[in-house]
């Protein structure tokens, strides 16, 4: 792995803070500007997406280029994460129902053309359980040998009364999770490699707007914030919350819920779950007085029965995530960034 | 190259109709379903963007992949392409006030940082040309090897209270071309080679809006399609709205403005100007009555200088392209698709 600052390294690619300072220093730095209108999301806010005042709504969007590999894996695909991937950054602005995404799709010469029709039937599956539609999109084919085989592009439009900003935490709040930590990202390495595992993980990647749905319609103004945990996983993602609102996390680790197999396979590995994607999960700033009916509400959803409270916002160590073991409390470092590449 | 069926071939990503069967069978079969509501643009329209009717007005959407090689090259680089291909589409369909653009980046691991921040810098400067700006965007790394290069992908979104989609033509309309054909393949082709060329060709890579615009405000409802000619140049885009529209195009080939320069380099390579892409140009049907003062406010722009009629809408030959060529007419060939790949 090359690491020079002159070059571009997996991990910048890779959901932390490696990425976060690229993206700073030649993308911010040159491309965002002053919001247009106040209480506007945009690039230098780094939220899931984006949010501009169109009358009284908001137009909120969002894009995300998938490189998964391989691309089918137990629980899903390229096509299936890419619809997910995008609806979910959607969600987690608060904009549950989605105009439109749009598809693009970059394929190696010689690709199977049974793999590409497998992939956009696994499309046309997550767009019907997440009530969206592809409108428009765009093909392009690489030569044999310049693009490891294909890559999918989802961007998102939404139009939404009320943007919940990722930034929005206040001390206090509970943090929930909607389910168990670490399956796809495991799941996808699992896929990997010869590991000979006796279990087989699966991905849970999911659109996830119709629990989204669910948990707002209980909770009024009580959810704060939410992002989806993938690049970087949870830590990644409740870094990111703690450092945009300046609280500290409480994270209580025997609460964060992972599956034994998921555990198992990550100490053969060597790679904390906490550490890797989740691609139908949600990280929800909950007020204290709505946390119980918002779980209720999530755990009340197929995809949400194993949701969880794990940890409340402190005034304490701003801007970081304090792990509480059980046994005692430690820092919970912030990662460079996933631990492999291609992920999602 | 590839020629079996059951593999995707580098013509599926050229612009022509290997392209158009291959999304059609794949993509098409699964993913378009009928329109929302009477009048929305979709998957199946195969425009350059989609259209939703949001309350008064209509939401606009488009996206694009751009993988061109070389990453620079006279007149631009891909930073410019990507901005100037998203916007363009969503002014072909009459939205020329983008409300924001999205920018996904995917990188090879070792692409040098100086070369990114050159890209991003392009990107900034085709942005304010544009009256645009990146509001959310995406990175990720690819592995040595595993990409060539950087691909972006583009999304855009727009909202217009008229749109006009690419199968307006009607009998009668003239053809109007916003300047000279060939311009940016055949600059990428020749600075992709050892060409030993005495000229440089310089891609004509510019978003075009600013220019739509000004046509749209003199045309009132006169101007009744529009088109970049891109992939595949003008013989595809001609091909594709007389497709549409169920007309003939008879197409005056000495009317056609094409640089001495860029001529003699597609006769040196064995390339039609007519079939390569052009990226700050418009194809537009208008009706008679307005053509000349369409004309005449598309050349008092400085985009638009060369400007010029090149045909007629006509009801013999409906689907097809005829072209005089002064000395005779013959059916001007739909072509396959641009002839070299990753042109944009």
């Amino acid at each position: 792995m090359i690491v020079s600052r002159d070059r571009v390294t997996l991990k910048m690619g890779a959901g932390g803070h490696a990425m976060r300072r690229l993206i700073g220093e030649v993308f911010l730095e040159r491309l965002a500007g002053p919001e247009m209108l106040a209480g506007d999301i945009g690039l230098a806010a780094l939220d899931d997406g984006a949010a501009v005042r169109i009358g009284d709504q908001w137009l909120v969007t969002t894009t995300d280029s998938h490189v998964v590999h391989p691309i089918f894996f137990p629980g899903g695909d390229i096509g299936r994460l890419a619809v997910a991937g995008t609806v979910n950054d959607l969600a987690m602005m608060g904009a549950t129902e989605p105009v439109m995404l749009t598809l693009a799709v970059v394929i190696e010469e010689g690709f199977a053309r049974a793999d590409l029709e497998r992939i956009a039937e696994s499309i046309r599956i997550a767009c019907a359980e997440a009530g969206v539609r592809i409108m428009t999109g765009d093909t392009k084919v690489m030569g044999k040998g310049e693009l490891d085989g294909i890559i999918l592009n989802t961007a998102g439009v939404a139009l939404t009364s009320r943007v919940i900003p990722d930034r929005g935490l206040q001390v206090g709040d509970r943090i929930l999770v909607t389910g168990t930590m670490g399956d796809h990202g495991l799941a996808v390495l699992a896929a990997r490699g010869n590991l000979s595992l006796e279990v087989e993980l699966r991905s849970d990647v999911a659109p996830i707007n119709g629990l989204v749905r669910a948990a707002l319609a209980v909770a009024g103004d009580g959810i704060t914030a939410m992002k989806d945990p993938t690049r970087g996983g949870l830590a990644s993602a409740l870094h990111e919350m703690a450092d945009k609102a300046r609280v500290g996390i409480l994270l209580e680790e025997r609460a964060v819920p992972i599956r034994p197999d998921v555990r198992a396979v990550g100490e053969l590995l060597g790679i904390d779950p906490l550490h890797v994607a989740n691609e139908g999960k949600v990280v929800m700033g909950v007020r204290p007085d709505r946390a119980e009916a918002v779980l209720a509400a999530v755990r009340a959803h197929p995809l949400g029965r194993e949701a969880a409270l794990v940890g409340t916002c402190i005034a304490d160590s701003p801007r970081r995530v304090v792990l509480d073991t059980g046994f005692g409390r430690r820092l919970l470092i912030e990662p460079d960034g996933e631990p492999l590449p291609r992920i999602c």
